[in-house]
């Protein structure tokens, strides 16, 4: 017994193909499970598959869905005037939790990243410039990450699409609501000053 | 599409109630799964299912196994009478990595911690008792933590079984192999000069 039984082994090995979860975790893991009640086992081992099997990515936006198309592209409520491009699919639940955004989405599952080895092609980016071709689109919100291969994509996008005509935004940068300057760093304060904007009195008696 | 579709939820929560996993680590780990191979998928849904039906504790010394005994109580070459006591499965399988102990072994389960309120009762003291009492037994080998509730794991189990006549003995402590001093912390090298011994130097010509 210089090694763990097998089914431990399959088990460990396994696991170990999660992302962040080394050797020892996996190890950790695999013994909670045989410790752990049959029931919560046995859920965790369907919700895996029904996950898999269940969950699409959506033919239009490229958001997570378990119809084609999702909710989202196909609420007629939305306003279809206004795409908002996204990296990944869980920035669209991020987004939708601020009720802010009342338009599409477009994922573009990445961002460009050269040395990576990510090109435009790599992206739905394609994908983006059919859905502005059909027209109806008059704004494009790029709600990319703000670190250099975030900004590089943003520059990338509008300089493509700036052909079409169709008014590029994207996200303002500034302070996180709710703190104070001591927890921001100097590049998020400088770009605060500089999209600082005029206080709203309302309208005086 | 504020939420993530329902199949991920599910998904997220059974993942959540992995030990050291919380709600951010399952939704990533979930959102991995969405997107990886669907073969590994469901090798590692198998897995799990598999690992917790066929990996048993053994009846006699409490270790992983799919028999009954397990190999190690079950193999006629181990010595008999020597009985090693740990606290977890797995750390019968680092001793038996080490190919010094021929023995046998006793998983206790845990450790004696009133705050945790675990007292002797709930770890498989009792069941060692019983294959002591049986006769046969020369040397209880008490391999467990050396913090504190290790320590006081130790004491009660030697004072317990005293009046058995059976010799009792603990690891050695002191510098880790392959490592120098500068490593080891003050209390580490206090153990390690009380236990130093004389350098064998062989026969002399």
């Amino acid at each position: 017994m210089a090694e763990l039984p097998v089914p431990l082994q399959v088990l460990k090995s396994a696991l170990g193909k999660l992302p962040g979860i080394g050797p020892r975790t996996a190890e950790r893991l695999a013994l909670h499970v045989v410790q752990s009640g049959s029931q919560w086992v046995k859920d965790l081992s369907v919700a895996l598959v029904e996950a898999k099997e269940r969950v699409r990515f959506c033919q239009s936006c490229g958001g997570l869905t378990e119809v084609q198309p999702c909710e989202l592209c196909a609420d007629p409520r939305r306003e279809m005037t206004v795409i908002c491009v996204v990296e990944r699919p869980v920035d669209v639940i991020s987004l939708e939790r601020s009720n802010v955004f009342r338009g599409l989405y477009h994922v573009l599952g990445g961002k460009i990243s050269p040395l990576n080895g990510v090109g435009p092609e790599d992206l739905r980016i394609g994908e983006l410039g059919k859905r502005l071709s059909e027209g109806g689109v008059e704004e494009l919100v790029l709600a990319l990450g703000s670190d250099v291969e975030g900004d590089a994509t943003s520059y990338y996008l509008a300089e493509r699409f700036q052909p079409l005509g169709i008014k590029t935004t994207r996200l303002a940068h500034g302070l996180p609501v709710g703190r104070g300057l001591e927890f921001a760093d100097e590049l998020t304060i400088g770009r605060a000053l500089e999209g600082r904007r005029a206080l709203d009195l309302g309208p005086s008696e």
